[in-house]
């Protein structure tokens, strides 16, 4: 067998999925980024300074309420166009096979990215923002306030990164 | 009308849910905590030091392969009890309404809640962490590595919690 025939490569380990899925998400809006292709993506949100913008749906719209007193916010997003069923993963610049959940991969088995963001603007059902770097019509998820309290560990360390 | 017939508070507002949903999710795990009932969860994780297991299911245990290297985690889970279509809401502790959005309730179109951890030990499939503030049985979705440089901004600001 090659693993090439299934698109992984050598060292990836895949599950098999379970059968049902368990809950079910509503896509909220849309992310627009000025990348159109998985190449021009920056490799991280601190890359790019680029404002995106996410348009929330005119359903949901009234939820905007008070988010802009928020310095940054959390973004919770799908990313629909990865494998779900990769358990060991060898990222192509490290070469070396480390567990999905070591690693920031859209290849999960729920692909929802978490990405914390500067609040530019407010335009009505459109925010702008900095700090993502996403594929320019990525879904939507969710959107939260950043609490420093709670969501800023300055001295966390990522041990296998930082080895690096 | 009275909105207790709804089980909404004065001065929230419901969007009306879509028709079908777009994107499924896996549960991969259950959180274990100390808490059997909402009213004994802490108001917020910085309230408890209490540990917490991550207990992974088995087909997605091998993902967990240098986890262990991590100081802290993002763990991402589903909070299966709350309303998906309020988009103002008005926390008991404060009283005015707020956006959807603005607010960390469980609430929400999305209800996936996110929480920064701290790791404190790994054996097997089973991760204990400090941070989390949900009931015991809570479905997991999503482990992820947390990284400083992206996720940790520790000025930022919440306007409407700072001004209360």
């Amino acid at each position: 067998m090659t693993t090439k025939d299934f698109g992984i490569r050598e060292g990836e380990v895949t599950a098999e999925l379970p059968a049902e899925p368990d809950a079910a998400l509503y896509f909220i809006g849309r992310i627009h980024t000025p990348w159109k292709e998985r190449k021009d993506c920056p490799k991280n949100a601190r890359e790019s300074d680029a404002i995106c913008t996410l348009e929330i749906d005119a359903r949901w719209a009234p939820g905007l309420k008070e988010v802009e007193t928020c310095t940054h916010l959390v973004v919770l997003y799908w990313m629909d166009k990865s494998p779900r069923n990769l358990v060991l993963q060898v990222p192509g610049r490290y070469g070396v096979p480390r567990g999905t959940f070591a690693l920031r991969s859209p290849a999960r088995p729920n692909p929802v990215a978490m990405s914390v963001v500067k609040l530019v603007a407010v335009d009505g059902n459109r925010l702008s923002v900095i700090g993502l770097d996403c594929l320019d019509g990525t879904p939507l998820i969710d959107i939260k306030p950043y609490f420093a309290s709670t969501d800023s560990v300055p001295d966390a360390v990522v041990g296998w990164h930082a080895r690096k």
